[in-house]
């Protein structure tokens, strides 16, 4: 448990879950857990952040993601600027390293990097000045999705993970967003199944510390929570699914695996849901389902991992009410 | 008249012209007539709606109704996120369900949502917490370019609307703008004329509470406004017209006509203008044009809308100064 | 020297560098390096243009531009609103004027416009009560990027420009840039120097005040800075260049070509750079190069435009600290 008093966050980025101690954990979803009291009152704004830079620069396109930090930031009083592939000079042929420079010489404080190629956020985090958030490198992490997990399961299961089991159903081999809860989720004790076909399980997958199931029956038998993820449809195309009717009767999450699962199990999806292919309309209308609970942990996670990259690196430690 | 001591705005929405008093009606137009001072003033900013979250959600594309809620939002202090289809998850096979569910998870105070579905913000008013305005659905309602355009009359009329006799001439089959107007004028006690191509008057046109006239030059007699309408140019394509140049000689408002209406006729336009198409250039240059002021409005009118939706929802009543 | 008690500010548009006097050149320099002071603060707003509102018309892309125009004039706390082409609606047939109207009923106090006709900045400026910021039309000018270059020089040189020598290098005919920066730096006693392909020189450069050079080792010699200017890839396209590495080989700056200017060289680049094409790597990289500082500079400059052109005119004179 963090002791206020003594305790610093000492990063200058956010690039991977697995660069977070117990302690910087917990710090992170108390204050985030701050903020999400922030976000449910009439003025949901704190000055906190008032004359920094934000620059939310997404080569690869997410508005669900950057529309959460967008509304992170500015509910810290920062001011946010957008730039995408074609806002950027990137697609005039600049390479990478002078599009980051060309975005330092604004005396940004933080930047938001969502990327196609893995390890682009850390190939910026050496290179500039500037606080670097990974908003999603390739296949390799997106570190604040896995924290908006983390916290929406804490706050359903009391801050109480160690021995619970959870279950990632569906595209694990394509899913930034597995590898990063498994790297957090395993650091808080919690067991974690797979469940995908063949083809959509992950090269090594042996070496991970996982239990792999092929069949969503038994995998799911007993599990507190179910992670379904998205299915990209490109998949088929692709080779990698014969069938999307098949992928659904063998793999959509629907209410008689619920009945397999611990009475209170939790389910969650990154969004946006495919119902009908990976998880089945009653189950996402159900009160199992957090999927809201997720979109909401994922302003207040943004707002402490914003907080914490640029007011605690000079040297203020509390967030304000 | 209101009286301000008692009056309460009620409306959690605001979806269609049809569900405003006119004790509504005179409150919201009194209050855009303050904003519309402060838009003046070398500080066209006030504190108000400092905290809240106005999200624009235009699934269909127009800037010109955009900018002008995000200026609104941005003078009475709000932040604005803007998402266009792409921008949320509809293009990914989300429904509109999900989509708005989504956004009522960031704890948004109004979304202004324009939506080529007839339709579309009752839906999500229905559904969400948060305050909806309809931005424009389908051929449904366009409330607030309504509102606006009463707001420009009332301006030119000194708030003196019985009795007077309003021109809307062009596409009115297609035009959310002309049954909200007609639906809120008629309520002021404005008699209306429409005048179109067969063609382009609705199913039903006889039972509205208006007076069709197939030719220009009688439909304008003594006249005190005439509402052109953008002639969309696909109309054509669909075969719903012979010929512009036809359209042109026949529906086209000239100086000529203008002389046949009363002495002071306004000349209205939603914009943007085809000239000579639909407006002979002289009459969007002349003093009768109020196609400016209609822009100037759509601001003032927009920060009312905002400002009662959401303040007066948690008590307060009156507009800063 | 401006005497800063007497000295004001009358001009309402930026428009062109031709309309600045020395004495207004002095004097938004010195505040752009007031505000470039600002821009390294931890807190880097000043509540100067709280309440204005700056829109940022960009009809031709660019985002670096329009970007540094939107951080400038969030520091100053302005309210900006973008629009380009199809975000207006000059691509449904609208007007430049009636596009220009529209803005102005929205009561903004500067618009920044970049539109690829020469001429269309100063048409708005005459047109429109708002203050009109050139942000480059054509091949007609470009003054915020010439002020830039001018600051970044001006440090760089310590504000002692009589008698240097400028080269610049590679296509001038299609560059607003070069033509700006000739028509600022002459002014204060720069010399220029061209080098250029013949097919990339301008019609008539005989008549202007400056040096041409076909050869790169001869037309560097000496000088005390060389422009690198941004070679657009469908130059060849369009037949004026033979083949691109033929123009690298006899146009592109490089160490060598450094050895022949004078020892504390030093290299600009509006930005973004095609390395090997007109500028070696190893020049991009070295300490000789001045391309970040341009983008610092950008930002600090167009503070001080914003500054200049929207408070200097309601009668006050100082920058805030």
């Amino acid at each position: 448990m963090a002791n206020e008093d003594s305790y610093n966050w000492t990063h200058k980025d956010l690039l991977d879950t697995k660069e977070l101690s117990q302690e910087d954990l917990q710090h992170l979803l108390d204050l985030a857990a701050q903020f999400q009291v922030i976000n449910k009152r009439p003025v949901k704004k704190v000055p906190t952040l008032k004359g920094k830079t934000v620059i939310l620069f997404f080569v690869e396109d997410s508005t669900r993601t950057k529309t959460s930090f967008d509304v992170a930031a500015k509910r810290l009083s920062a001011d946010t600027f957008a730039l995408g592939r074609s806002g950027s000079s990137l697609n005039k042929g600049e390479s990478l390293k002078d599009t980051g420079l060309t975005l330092q010489a604004m005396n940004p404080d933080v930047i938001v990097i969502r990327h196609s190629s893995s390890g682009a956020a850390e190939y910026l985090a050496k290179l500039l000045p500037a606080s670097i958030v990974n908003g999603g490198d390739g296949w390799h992490a997106h570190p604040t999705q896995a924290l908006l997990d983390t916290f929406s399961l804490r706050q359903a299961w009391s801050n109480n993970f160690f021995g619970k089991t959870l279950l990632i159903l569906g595209d694990i081999a394509h899913s930034r967003v597995a590898r990063s809860n498994i790297q957090l989720l395993r650091k808080l004790g919690v067991n974690i199944r797979l469940c995908a076909p063949r083809t959509l399980l992950p090269a090594g997958v042996e070496h991970w510390p996982v239990e792999v199931y092929p069949e969503l029956a038994s995998a799911v038998r007993d599990v507190d929570a179910v992670m379904c993820l998205r299915l990209q449809l490109e998949r088929q195309q692709a080779g990698l699914l014969p069938d999307l009717s098949e992928y659904s009767r063998r793999f959509c999450l629907d209410q008689k695996h619920l009945g397999l699962a611990a009475p209170d199990v939790r389910v969650l999806h990154p969004g946006p849901m495919n119902r009908g292919l990976e998880i089945a309309s009653s189950v996402a209308d159900s009160p199992h389902c957090l999927v809201l609970d997720q979109v909401a942990a994922g302003v207040a996670v943004r707002m402490a991992v914003l907080f914490l990259l640029t007011q605690c690196r000079e040297g203020r430690k509390n967030a304000p009410d």
